[in-house]
C-alpha cells in the first residue's frame, strides 16, 4: 500500500502552540520531511517538533526549496522533491512534510500537494496557529473585532504601494517579513495620518531577543518581525 | 493569591485541533467560562473541549453576551460578566475562557481581557485555529502564497461594498458569516468579471453536513459557511 503525505503546521514556534493532532501525526509518522532555503540550514520547524515529538528512529529527510530568482530553476527543485516525495510514498512510508505556522499561509507545501494529489497519491493538510495569532495574543490585541476587517501581506519585495492599498479599504493591516521595511511603513503612516501608536510590532516570538511594543523607528528588529496596524484604535 | 484569566482559543471544531497548550491549561483550570448569545444555549466550544478534557470536578460559567442592538445593553452585560470574573479572580481561582477558532479573530473575549488587565488581574491569551485556517486546510488550497495578500471580513451585516473594496485591493478574500450572503457574494463576483469557479465555499466544516466545494448559488448553506475568492487560481 503507498504512503500518505501529510502538510503540518507545526505553529508560529512555541512547541505547546502545535495541535493534538499534529503532534499525533508526528509519533506515528515513519519519514519527517523539512524544507530548507540552503543545504544544511537550521529547520526551525524541525527544532520545535523535536522538543514534543520523539524523532530518533525515524527517517528526517531535507527538502531543499531553491530561492533562485530563475523560475525554471526554483520550478525544476519542486519537481525533484516531489520525485523523491512520491519514491518513499511507493515505499509505502508516510511522510509528514512541516511548516513553519499555518500550512495556508505563505507555506511552499501547497505547491507540493496538488501535484502529489495529482500524481495519484493521498494527502492531508494539517493547519498551524499562524505568527499573526500568536503576535496578537501576545500583544493581548484582537486582530479584528465587531464589524472590522484585517488584511495580511508580505513585505518580503519591499512593495509599500501594496501596503498602502490595502490600508485604503481595510480596518486592521498584518504586515509580514516587515523587519527591513519598518521606515517606509513609519513613512506611509504618516502620510495616510496614521499615528505611529497604532502600530505594533512583534518580533521574534518566543525567542530570546522577543518584542512585542509599540514601533520605534530607529530600534533593530529580527528577521521575524510582523508589523499589526490599526487604523481605528478601540 | 489572586487567580488568573486565561482566554483560550479552542480551534474551528475538530478537538484535536486544540493546542497542546490550550488542553494543558484546561485540564488545570478550576473554572471553565464560556460565552453564550442567549441563556441555556449550546456551548459549541465547551462541546469541543469536552471530547479532549474531563470538566467534571470543575465549576463550568455560562457568561451571557447580549447581541441587543443598543449598545448601552451589550456594555452592561459585558460589565457583569467582568465584575463575575473578578469576583472568582478575588477568590484565587484560576479562570479559562474558551473561544470558537482563535480569539483574536472576532473574539467577545478580548473587551474583556483589557478591562480585566487595567483593574489588575494578570491574563493570557493563548491562539486558537481560525476557522479559515481550516477550511483552507480542507480545500487543499493556500490562503496566499508567494506574494499574494488576504483580507478577512464578515458579511454578517451584509455589506457587500466592503468585499467589493476589499477585492479591489487585495488577492485573496476570506468572507466569513457567508451563509445568508451567497448571492450577493455571486453576483459582486460577475460585477467585478471573476469567474464563480475562483471562490471555494467551506461550510459547517467537521459537521454532519459538512461541505467544502464550488459556490453554488441554488445550493443551501449552514450557519458557518465561509467563502474563498482567489482572483487568480494559481
Amino acid at each position: 500500500m503507498k504512503g500518505k503525505l501529510y502538510g503540518i503546521g507545526v505553529g508560529p514556534g512555541d512547541p505547546g502552540l502545535m495541535t493534538i493532532r499534529a503532534k499525533e501525526l508526528l509519533d506515528g509518522a515513519q519519514v519527517i520531511a523539512y524544507p530548507v532555503k540552503k543545504p544544511g540550514e537550521d529547520g526551525t520547524a524541525l527544532e520545535i517538533i523535536k522538543q514534543k515529538v520523539d524523532i530518533s528512529g525515524k527517517e528526517v529527510v531535507e527538502l531543499l526549496f531553491s530561492m533562485n530568482p530563475d523560475d525554471e530553476v526554483r520550478k525544476r527543485c519542486r519537481a525533484e522533491n516531489i520525485d523523491r516525495i512520491c519514491g518513499m510514498l511507493d515505499q509505502g512510508k508516510d511522510i509528514a512534510m512541516i511548516t513553519l505556522g499555518d500550512v495556508a499561509v505563505y507555506s511552499t507545501y501547497m505547491y507540493l500537494d496538488r501535484e502529489v494529489r495529482d500524481r495519484g497519491y493521498e494527502t492531508e493538510v494539517v493547519p498551524g496557529i499562524p505568527s499573526f495569532c500568536h503576535g496578537a495574543a501576545k500583544a493581548g490585541l484582537p486582530l479584528m473585532i465587531g464589524e472590522e476587517s484585517l488584511a495580511v501581506l508580505s513585505m518580503a519585495k519591499h512593495d509599500i504601494g501594496k501596503v498602502e492599498k490595502a490600508v485604503d479599504c481595510i480596518d486592521n493591516i498584518v504586515i509580514m517579513k516587515a523587519f527591513a521595511s519598518i521606515r517606509e511603513i513609519a513613512d506611509m503612516m504618516g502620510r495616510k495620518g496614521i499615528p505611529l501608536s497604532n502600530a505594533t510590532v512583534m518580533s521574534n516570538i518566543g525567542m530570546e531577543d522577543e518584542y512585542v511594543g509599540p514601533l520605534e523607528t530607529d530600534r533593530k528588529y529580527g528577521y521575524f518581525t510582523t508589523v499589526l496596524i490599526k487604523k481605528k484604535v478601540n
